[in-house]
């Protein structure tokens, strides 16, 4: 049975983690803060902490097989408004539980970066993962000097890591907290009739992917031992805005009102991933149909939102 | 007249730098560690401080129009052994910095980042701008991090920088502290009968450059305002560690006794940079021939030596 953890395994992706690695028979367990949604990992060990407590998170991921490393990586608005912070809470912290794995102690770490932020403004799409990485905003900037640093760590203490560059991920768990996640926001706005905040004319173009796709990417980066340590995980298809909020008014049956504010200088004008290096070396492809993926993060949203409104009664 | 200030202009490039602009007549001023060579930058003002003291550095680079970043750039040894510490003092000073320049108030950075680390192993030599950088020591990590933050504030906040990947300097000013700069400590072992510890057989490769095309590498990138922003600075001519030591016991006349020592990871087998774009569009070349900047370095080290033994005394 593989003994795995799950660093920042309380968030989006990590609670669709955790749920499939327990349904696997995985021993797993969990670090981080509270998860949001407890009762989806009920039963999974739990040690909460702040990712700044190297001991704590040590004791937790010493003798694991994969430790996926997803802490810091759900607040990229947050970044930029204090660049200092995130360099500290992302960056710095890494590095510490890195020097905490010198000496052995865990297989491998699987590292969950951004493909939509560690590129910056590209000439060419889709982007390969060869494409050179000068990223426009704080979050890009953090999450490629992790990538560095574990290729650092690799050559000097054979420490293991694979890197998953994602692109825009939605589904189950994702709640727009924080402003994360143009699809959880959209199902918000049409499931309750709030107005839609967009940036700029809704031209800017992503390449959105089903979490349960990440999840299946994750695996594959867990098993896999090959020498290519970077992988982009993205659909390959690119969408702009305006045809996002035309789905998800579909799949609602609901229009969505729209409030158009100026572009943000840290949102690139399109970015979609070139996937076929995970296709030929990890096995890995995306297989959920956007139509079924978007009807079943709308189900779930439609639950959530329900229950949310009960709590708030 | 131009005001400008040198961040880190105690050092090896730093002081060179310095007498240069005196010079050329610049208003310029310096900040860091006190000078090693306080006469030779007698009479220009001089801030003593810490990186980390951002109050005290705005206060000395405000209104200049070049601010040439040296800081924490004289100790590659040391980064590895304390790898959180070397994030701290170089890139997250860095990016203080940059947030207090975030209003204005500076023209341009230039930057000395490292073209011997930034890159790691290559697969072709020379190394252009454009090759993928993956360094295997912290001190690349933490210059390539600094650069990726350059540009970040360049797209947020338009402030402007140029980045210079320098090889292997050597010259006046080198005095081999903290085992910093072969030709400097070759040259000591020459003069004073000392062994020299040599990491693996002496057949890694590097592109030694004389200080004084360094500096007028800097001084064109101070003047420069293109939209390319990292240039390579070297000689463009690879060496191994057995071909200078030979150079160097000609040009002193004695032998020197060699130690050898396993080779270290963190030394990438060979480097040697292409220079071609900083020749076409800085129009800068390296114009230094090495036999002469060998005899100008050996002359001044034998001064430098007798001196300090005459203190010693």
């Amino acid at each position: 049975m593989q003994k795995v953890c799950v660093l920042g395994g309380g968030g989006f992706i990590g609670t669709n983690l955790l749920v499939r690695l327990r349904e696997q028979g995985a021993d797993v367990r969990g670090f981080g803060h509270p998860p949001a949604f407890p009762d989806a990992v009920w039963g999974i060990p739990w040690t909460g902490g702040e990712f700044s407590d190297t001991d704590a998170l040590w004791r937790c991921v010493e003798g694991c097989e994969v430790v996926y490393h997803l802490m810091g990586g759900s607040i990229p608005g947050k970044a930029d408004a204090d660049k200092v912070g995130d360099l500290r809470r992302s960056v710095e912290n890494t590095v510490k539980m890195l020097e905490a794995a010198r000496g052995g102690g865990i297989g491998k770490i699987v590292f969950v970066s951004s493909g939509g932020t560690v590129y910056g403004i590209t000439d060419r799409l889709p982007i390969q993962e060869s494409t050179p990485t000068d990223p426009i905003t704080a979050y890009g900037v953090s999450r490629l000097a992790i990538e560095k640093y574990l290729n650092l760590y690799r050559h000097q203490y054979g420490i293991q890591h694979t890197i998953l560059r994602v692109s825009n991920p939605f589904g189950e768990f994702q709640t727009a907290r924080q402003g994360q996640g143009l699809i959880a926001t959209l199902l918000i706005c049409a499931f309750t009739g709030r107005s839609f905040e967009m940036w700029g004319d809704g031209t800017t173009v992503r390449d959105y992917i089903y979490v349960g796709d990440v999840v299946d990417a994750l695996l594959a980066a867990g098993r896999h031992g090959l020498s290519e340590r970077v992988f982009n995980v993205g659909s390959g298809v690119g969408m702009d805005v305006n045809e996002v909020i035309r789905l998800v008014e579909t799949v609602v049956g609901r229009p969505i009102t729209r409030i158009c504010r100026p572009p943000r200088p840290v949102d690139v004008p399109a970015s979609v991933l070139d996937v076929s290096r995970a296709g030929a070396l990890l096995g890995w492809r995306p297989t959920s149909a956007m139509s079924d993926a978007l009807e079943r993060t709308a189900h779930w949203m439609e639950k959530f939102l329900s229950q949310a409104m009960l709590l708030d009664r």
